[in-house]
């Protein structure tokens, strides 16, 4: 039985965990689901230290959305590297799922983006874990999460 | 019986931890607060690993001020660095309360703001460490210290 | 029997890891690919950690695309830092062959570099692996990998 | 008896580690002084593991000067992301005074607000470990080194 | 006897490790030179990282030539980084030569300064490892390697 570990904040205006818990149950059975839900995106990353230490998760998918302001950006980069360093120290894979309120031009396609990038990370998440393999098959296909994919260059390749 | 690291700067503008404290007490009791004042926001995150290793604290919280200059930027995002390290490697959490000079017009609002986000954070803290899934109710719901809230994006929802 | 590492995504828009492995084995014998393809850049890190801890893979080649939006070059320095990290904790060599897609002019323009970068970092891993006394020779010479050579500032050196 | 690692460069305009060291004799004795002196400030980080590991330093001091340059500025981050790094792994205090060259309009400017931040940051060091809690007292009261404290918002406080 | 690390590059224009070595070698003896030379300014951490574990150098000279686009600047910075992990983690001192190549106006300039910093560096690495006490001499006197001295701001002083 594998274990996935999903991390979301209060800040973010979405809530994204729910769209992704709900698509890793529907991609199968054969794991467990342990959610912590911390305040900010920086507060991710510990929350993923302890979904690996203490729940002994898998994987982790980390959910978030920085805000429109420009202190925001440079947040969402710190709490990146964060991530970027317990992925690294731990050995294990945190699928980061990061909306940015700069991204949606109204609040309906914001829910809609986060929606569906939550959605699209979720499914990766599944298939990291237990069909590794068929990412090998779309390497290089330009895919995306939330937005279409942006596909491969060649088309007819 | 918890404890909870408070660690602050003599540079910051506002006495942020006294309000902090002061709202930790409100929240209830079982609970030791250690405080640590050090000089500026960069001597926050080894301040922070001290209060972890020489006092065992549970969680800190962080509490720092960035002046105005462009130079406090690059040092607020070093700080803020030093504090996700710190938190990664211990595994415990770090609640970052950083007030940028800049975020307020005045001196009256630079101290309401600093207040409300430190009493913000100080609650966040508490809930964290005493009522973690009472966060995963508010999950998505746009929450913000120190300023309102953003709300979530449908509030019809 | 050495062991290579080859990591790569789904994000990209060409299949650079097909070109990595194809010029790979037109170098020579004496080694074994395994090759893990990831989502985006970000996970490309704890793919190589993955990669050296699991696989035991003596270097890693670490493929990627970013896109052409601004936070694009923020999750490539972040995906870079997270290789570097890596490589320096594991202290083995991760050769990081990202291809921007605002490098290139057009489709045909983008394939053609994301192959060449591809080949020429595979051709670097190989010589470091098998002939690293080799690199030493071509030391300043202003090579490049994708685009023609710089050269060295002096041709008659 | 304490001992105190000075660590400080040979790129600095101003001999910052002389007045440094002044002020630290000034405040009183119990503590002995290791100073080390390197080419530039991305030396300054390993120069100070070397005086915790070998002199057994119970805090360091890291003195420079960026240049003017636009390169500097990203120099001066790597330094200070690389004293961070130490503090934290060393869990030990690194007290960082770093004067840009661009902050002063003269040569006489620079040279004052040098040795006035020097003597600054050395105050601090020495409080932070004969008398800690003396920095609880000024808590948010907006301290400087080498200008003027801004001071607390509210001085009626 | 001491070793001495010496990691530079193909990409770089300049055969900077050649300047290094010669001036290293007219400095004196009692030490060997290990070098390694490595495709790109990315791969200078984990050579260095090697240098010290495999080769068990006391001290790295890391050369390298960042190019004239606006990437390079952010790989120069994420190079810089990895040698500063790595520095910090070994405890040992990595002097970071980079050469940009924006930095000169033309070729010859270029070769010049390329050559003038690779012998300044290289003297700065055989002073801190036979005569560190000598470097404090100089503190605070603005030596530059590569173009002129700034000097310190006093020369009366």
């Amino acid at each position: 039985m594998k274990k996935i570990g999903v991390a979301d904040t209060t800040f973010a205006r979405v809530d994204m965990a729910r769209y992704a818990v709900k698509a890793l149950n529907e991609q199968g059975t054969g794991f467990r689901i342990v959610r912590r839900t911390v305040p900010g995106i920086k507060d991710l990353a510990v929350a993923c230290r302890q979904l690996f230490r203490d729940e002994h998760a898998d994987l982790c998918l980390a959910l978030g959305m920085p805000g429109k302001a420009d202190l925001d950006r440079t947040s969402a980069e710190v709490a990146s590297l964060g991530l970027m360093m317990t992925g690294v120290l731990e050995g294990k894979p945190i699928v980061e799922c990061f909306v940015y309120e700069t991204e949606a031009l109204s609040a309906v396609e914001l829910e809609t983006l986060a929606r569906r990038r939550a959605e699209g990370h979720a499914l990766n998440a599944y298939t990291m874990l237990f069909r590794p393999h068929e990412l090998a098959r779309h390497a290089g296909e330009g895919l995306r999460q939330g937005f279409a994919d942006a596909g491969p260059v060649r088309r007819t390749h």
